[in-house]
């Protein structure tokens, strides 16, 4: 099993991280613009990605299996590519120093193929967007997301 | 064991990426400013991290392990943090689609602590800084990089 694991401090308080995870606005605005779905426990969001020409790229679907006041999120991912169905996605919150430190992990890959390297590079840059949702407003979700290499 | 990956394409030829990764002027445009050491095989690098203010926050050593002209360097952590000691960094170059590809590896942690998190973050900004100064000329190495939360 591989694990991908960043850690990121946000100048915003934690409820407000969390409201950016837990809320299809929120979503929208840091990860990609397109979100539908259920954000309860139980729930399933569908995430999907476009290309700047409108072009659908690729969609994955997310059970929420744990929502933790303030403090952390666990999805699941139920659909999406082959890769991803399976592992489970983890936002854990803490407030230290004036900052929201956010643990984010993507676990239980098969294996680490190419993908895992593109997604965790891809995933950095992502909590790189919340972090300016947070503190500026405006974040890069897709498809205005920073191209990271020759797949996206 | 526990392994960080990134993917990054980065625009310049590999023998110039290759460069940024195996010349002391090449290292001090992107990682941190305080490289010093040889950087042939068998030859040992020190980084050097300092803080704005000038204060020494870390350093670790490097021993070149192995060079594959234009393709990939390899790095074995001789001294520094007691959880990089004898992991191993990797970068491994491809051009595809005009772009020079970079998987990197930092490999071999012994557990996935809290510094595992912050250093894949961490390094991923790095490999942003190294993208930058080769497309743009200028990177961010330290003391100068990207902050990413309370510890760096």
């Amino acid at each position: 099993m591989v694990d991908i694991v960043h850690r990121i401090g946000i100048k915003s308080p934690a409820a407000q991280v969390y409201k950016a995870l837990t809320s299809l606005e929120g979503l929208r605005s840091w990860w990609t613009e397109e979100v539908l779905g259920e954000t309860q426990i139980g729930g399933k969001i569908e995430f999907r990605f476009c290309a700047q020409t409108g072009e659908l790229i690729g969609s994955m679907v997310m059970e929420v299996q744990e929502l933790n006041d303030s403090k952390g999120v666990r999805w699941r991912c139920e659909a999406g590519p082959e890769e991803w169905v399976g592992t489970e996605i983890t936002f854990q919150l803490s407030e230290q120093d004036n900052q929201t430190i956010v643990l984010f992990g993507h676990r239980n890959w098969r294996e680490a193929v190419e993908a895992t390297y593109h997604c965790s590079m891809k995933w950095a840059t992502f909590l790189l967007s919340l972090r300016e949702y947070l503190e500026t407003g405006k974040g890069k979700p897709s498809p205005r997301d920073l191209k990271i290499d020759n797949w996206n």
